[in-house]
């Protein structure tokens, strides 16, 4: 990390064959890419750090929480591939013991799998996720605008489909916070094209959902920040911080003048690779195809806060619980995960706060925000989650380069008028990266990094011609 | 129009009591409203003319043609009293003669009302708009978001809603056109809730819809700038143009600083007053609430371009036709209307391409574009609509400042989520105008002059606290 500090105060060079924009995944692995076969690239980032909606704090001796993106499941190869390049290990979330469910009734209950047996609406839930995982299989990950029902799932709200497929109401709370734990969204809020789309690019619904063999079924032993500042750290000086960029002109000679709030670079090509709520506040001369400038405007953040409490030992395992539990009805924490160390020297749960939920609860005042995290987690788990030794809060909203998380979810409407034309599709010198414009994990890490791995592959292709 | 010409050479002064940001309706608005009251007031306005999305040209000798928002209807009071105020003249919309709608079957075929007697859908197209009117009534439109049905219809498309409530496929394709035609978004884009919304905003769907008594009702003998540009003559040296507003910043006693490409202005109060398109794009310091930015990120500009055909002559007045057309099927062209001058020296048509129908229009070839216009016409009124003197296109999403129009559409989810803190609350001593701000005629010429007058309001109170 300390050559990537040590680098936050120095201007960007006045030219670079490539520019990336954007230190997170995406335009980290972009720049490897291109570092890889020799290009001269460089990495502008506004904040001060690298890691985008990933950031792992060391919060005192060797605990590292992360506040943002923080698993690695076993398909997402790419991530798994730079983590063993730069010798980052990883070790299984903790997966042992009982689930627990805080149901609507305010009863607690154990589970595995999808929910507790015989619970309400589980089964209903199951046979509805059955239903989105037929017709999520068949969609082209490359081609996702070529499937023969994309106008008309793309027409709808996920909220008015299950309104009109699912007469169980409690499974249709159950899918609402598998919509929230997954998209950070409430149901209402985004297209079910695109619901069926991620699903796909997942692999399934169960992938998403679950830990052994699924999306969360590890976990970085140095958080998971750890690879991004392994490749800058291996970047070295190609990568500026504090740097942002708010105007990306493409000249008469084909070439691209990045000005940033330290200086211009001018560069062959150019890969954006921030947030899409940071891409839709650069400026561009000349103006983007409306395609584009409409994909960004109509595909909004989502909404999460992940607050951390740490525990002296992580009690909930000796009384045979996974640590991992969910919660309906009035309580602001949607879904809860054992984010302890591998040797479980300390106990630290992970509280999620989603969409609706986080609104009313980052309007709170701090000790309330705080009491309200700790009553759910007493519910759960009893007198001693309400005391924990530290509590910590991000909420990605907030972050002024993120400006949400997990990922940003296109509106109705989105993929039908624009995915075409406007998701990745490069406009001119100027590439697109980012975990939005990926086929496969769309929305994570990996995604990210195979997005920055297309870009890249654009980018050389492009210079050779 | 000189003095607004002499000043677009001219930096800001350092200073003023409020400034306000843009200088289409709402901005002049608020502005005028403060000056009024003796309030040292400033104007700044990116591009390099006032009026917003509204436009008028002079093409060639008497003849002015509006690219923007032209039409005022009775109950569009506000617009009516700024329009008497600076002696600008009004006269009634042509509306002698058949209306024709070129259905999809080919057939044209005249009209008078909501379609041809007997035609396809037309029937249940009423019925479907009745049950919209009688819904949409019962809103509070000074406190929608406490409407008992807000989260169900803000739950859905108004595709969704069609699918589910209109049996009829033909009724169908009206309401879609309707759709396109007042808020220039396809069905699948927009939330029902607000649907609902606008329609109580402008005193129900005829209203929209109509000419005599409703918003088409009479055209201004200048063009629909003209009043603006009296605004902005009155207001002198207060309106500076080709200055660009990208940082506004909150200080530590209260004032706030306003960054533009031209230097600073220190002020008590700002009222942004852009296109929310553009409003998403000015970075502010400390960042806005949540609520606020969420509403600006998921409240999407329309599409639509205006394109006007010059004839020697209103040569469809003599075969009995008023020249107001609809068009379905394959038509780029959604509607058509006479825009002629009131003395019908000469005739202009004036034909509107909405959203999908824009953006596949728009990625033709110039000449392609046109061919395509006037077969549509010449379909409409025979072969002399296909040779017109001038031909005349406004694409409003290739516009820089207003990134779109006519108006913004809240996507599903929104009106619920930050309706009620989002919407037009003032963050600290930054307040919010535009059209799409106002309770009363929401979208409209009129509804931009109400939110200046409601953001003045507020500004003036605050002043004097």
């Amino acid at each position: 990390m300390n050559s990537v500090d040590r680098m936050s105060n120095v201007a960007p060079p006045p030219t670079a064959t490539v520019v990336v924009v954007g230190a997170g995944y995406a335009g980290l692995s972009t720049a490897l890419a291109l570092h890889d076969e020799g290009v001269d690239v460089l990495v502008l980032e506004g904040s001060d750090r690298v890691g985008g909606r990933v950031l792992s704090e060391r919060v005192d001796g060797d605990l590292v929480v992360d506040h943002g993106g923080q698993w690695v499941g076993p398909t997402q190869t790419r991530l798994l591939a730079a983590a063993e390049r730069f010798d980052c290990t990883t070790f299984p979330t903790y997966n042992t013991g009982d689930h627990l469910e805080l149901w609507s009734d305010g009863v607690t209950r154990p589970f595995h799998g999808a929910g507790p047996d015989g619970a309400p609406g589980v089964d209903a839930y199951v046979a509805a996720a059955e239903v989105i995982d037929e017709w999520a299989a068949t969609i082209d990950l490359n081609d996702p605008t070529a499937h023969p029902r994309l106008v008309e799932w793309d027409s709808e709200t996920v909220q008015s489909y299950l309104d009109r497929t699912v007469s169980d109401e409690d499974a249709r709370l159950r899918l609402a916070l598998a919509v929230q734990g997954v998209w950070t969204v409430e149901p209402r809020d985004i297209s079910l094209f695109h619901l069926m789309f991620y699903v796909a690019s997942a692999g399934g619904f169960d992938q998403l959902m679950e830990t052994e063999g699924c999306a969360q079924e590890r976990r970085f032993t140095g958080g998971a920040q750890a690879v991004a500042l392994a490749i800058a750290e291996h970047l070295g000086d190609r990568v500026v911080l504090e740097t942002p960029v708010w105007h990306v002109e493409t000249l008469d000679d084909g070439r691209v003048r990045v000005d940033t709030e330290r200086g211009q670079v001018l560069a062959d090509r150019v890969v954006v690779a921030t947030s899409p709520g940071a891409a839709v506040r650069i400026r561009f001369s000349p103006p983007l195809p409306q395609a584009r400038n409409r994909w960004m405007e109509r595909t909004p953040m989502g909404d999460v806060a992940k607050i951390h409490t740490v525990y002296d030992t992580p009690f909930w395992r000796a009384d045979g619980y996974s640590g991992e539990a969910t919660a309906y009805g009035d309580h602001s924490v949607g879904v809860v995960f054992d984010n302890s160390p591998d040797d479980g020297s300390v106990g630290v749960l992970v509280s999620f706060v989603y969409a609706d939920r986080q609104h009313r609860w980052s309007a709170l005042a701090p000790e309330q925000r705080r009491a309200d995290v700790l009553a759910t987690l007493t519910a759960l788990f009893g007198e001693r989650a309400g005391n924990p030794l530290q509590y910590l809060e991000k909420t990605w909203p907030d972050d002024p380069w993120a400006r949400g998380g997990y990922a940003a979810n296109p509106a109705p409407g989105v993929w039908t008028e624009h995915g075409a034309t406007g998701w990745r599709t490069a406009c001119g010198p100027v590439h697109w990266a980012g975990t939005e414009t990926s086929s496969v994990w769309n929305g994570y890490i990996d995604g990210a990094i195979g997005s920055g791995h297309r870009a890249a592959a654009e980018v050389t292709a492009a210079l050779r011609s």
